[in-house]
């Protein structure tokens, strides 16, 4: 049975949606006797850009993975809530994970012990005090319900029928015609999908001067006290893929950089 | 005995308010054996703007009915700290509530197992490390104790000696003369309280179309996807209300809306 | 044992790297029974101005105080990550902090009980998948394994050996000649360092009017609604220290206050 279930969506903060969704999850489990306790609800993040897909099956894998064994992961960035994108709940890796299948469970696609159900049979499913399935917020009438009863040890075949890897959809996604920026964080770092272990971040790993927005970009440096305050640099992230950083500054706006910018590899 | 308590706010996540009600309701805890499982703590938001009661008991409504019954809300929009107006507690649908009697516990009035007290004699009341109560601070010194102790499974009667109704106050908010948007949302929804169930509900329930800042506003769709991307349309919302929302867009900016804003109905 | 796991972080909310610090304790207290209860993990905030170690410490000292004893309490605002400044842990005031000894657990220094260790030897380091330590993450790889041990009543010691207090480090502030603004907070409010029950504070007590960007802040009053609306005054705030208010106002935009400002007190 597992004990954790974390919550993804493009929600924000500051609306009731997050708290109804949390209630969902509280008023299914008080189902359940007193004593029985119940699992940990964590949030992996609200600010999910409304509707972006990509974004949150990006920030869905690179957090996952952090996670025991068990774990179920509810997440729910849904522009196509109530229309014929099918409800998908998974066993992925050992963990699992409950949303729309719009592609932000895409990181589930390649286990190797991969089974998927459509959520239509949910015991739960409703607005947990009138029982109604709205159209337009299945995050707390459906999917809510479904993690809640998964996070209490119910087989994922309660929920629904199973259904094949694609129903996990596919979130459209810049052309992966090379390694790109995928995320800007609080600290004006860029992340990229390069990885330290493909044969191009092998090469670069000897050492690599990148140019970005005309500037040199030297690297890779161990961390951000091994640079130069105030100049930008490279390193290899604490995702083990590229990163940009300027010590002591802020990368993304000293480059002008943004999610989706290609990046320009020096010729082999 | 509960096992959730809830946290509803306008301090924001910036400053160290939030920090120190957590600490109190722990604090307060640890006077139990190690044993006894705590309640989970829950926040429902804390970005309610600034000394927004109506705001506030809005989005509690709203927001409470989604808690198993045992539940103890604790809400905090409270301009008047300090001052005359008095600090409540009550149970009400089932569930608890703490808070300032200004009208932030406006949806408990009606319950037909309404019963207030008038928290004056809370045994844990003052800062856990000083027991001083601080005049601007309620939300730590005085509400949290006193809910901790209900989430614990105290009597109302601990905290306090009853009080009528009329202690929980009312929320000045616009004249009710007729359905207004009462909350703009992440995704720039507005979200009225014209309930589905009125009469004037029923009456556009068929198909009507709204004129909204001089643009036409057709419904009812069933969901987001089956509106035209770009165009605003309008629903009945998760909360059994109408609400107005672009596919793909922000109906709050295309057509101007705000909180506050009267809606106007086609002719019956 | 402790029951309660504090978060103090620069991270922001909208990153992944929050969501991988509690995937981090997590995927630790995954190594016990299941049966074991978990330590609830409480945020304190997340939104220290980015590399700020002096806000940090200001902020964690303010809350840790509400806490109970046994309290674990991860602090990670640390611009020099993976540098030679030492990540520590230590026992204080009943109380466990794990972070960088940069200043930001500057709150434990003068403490009695003061126990000090380096975390070199913690049996957890590593990423939850991977294993391996990133040296621009310590935050997920080295310290919130540390303190899910604590939390789980592990010794200091199991951490690594012990050390000198002066491996706490000293955060940079302000030249402290005199009274200063050390926060604003959400409605505006300034909160300073000046006492209550400093030399300054008792003279201020029976009554005296500051000037502050040229205009005049009468006080002591005991709450917000005993003082003029919309006219600045202070008050004894709820850290027992000198703040700045305007009722149903904003002092900071209205008489243009920030942190770091120097208060001006009147000739004794």
């Amino acid at each position: 049975m597992s004990r954790v279930l974390t919550l993804l969506t493009d929600f924000g903060w500051a609306d009731p949606w997050l708290a109804e969704v949390r209630g969902a999850l509280h008023s299914a489990w008080a189902r359940w006797p007193e004593a029985t306790p119940r699992p940990a609800v964590v949030d992996l993040g609200h600010d999910i850009p409304p509707g972006d897909v990509a974004a949150g099956a990006w920030f869905l894998e690179r957090a996952a993975r952090c996670y025991p064994a068990g774990t179920v992961h509810l997440a729910v960035v849904d522009p196509g809530v109530g229309s014929a994108r099918p409800a998908v709940a998974c066993r992925a890796g050992g963990r699992f994970f409950v949303g729309p299948g719009n592609g932000l469970l895409g990181c589930c696609s390649g286990a190797a012990d991969l089974q998927v159900v459509r959520i239509e049979a949910c015991a739960l499913a409703g607005h947990p005090a009138t029982g109604r399935v709205s159209a337009t917020f299945h995050g707390r009438d459906l999917f809510a319900p479904a993690a809640a009863l998964l996070a209490m040890g119910a087989p994922l075949e309660q929920l629904g029928p199973a259904a094949p890897a694609t129903d996990l959809g596919t979130a459209a996604s810049a052309a992966a015609s090379g390694p790109r920026i995928v995320w800007i964080d609080r600290f004006g770092n860029a992340i990229t999908d390069l990885a330290r272990e493909s044969a191009a971040g092998r090469r670069l790993a000897a050492g690599a001067t990148l140019k970005v927005a005309g500037q040199p970009v030297p690297g890779p440096r161990e961390h951000y006290a091994a640079a130069e305050p105030g100049r930008p640099f490279w390193y290899w992230g604490s995702g083990e893929t590229l990163e940009i950083a300027v010590p002591g500054g802020c990368a993304a706006a000293l480059l002008n950089l943004e999610r989706g910018l290609a990046l320009a590899l020096p010729e082999p």
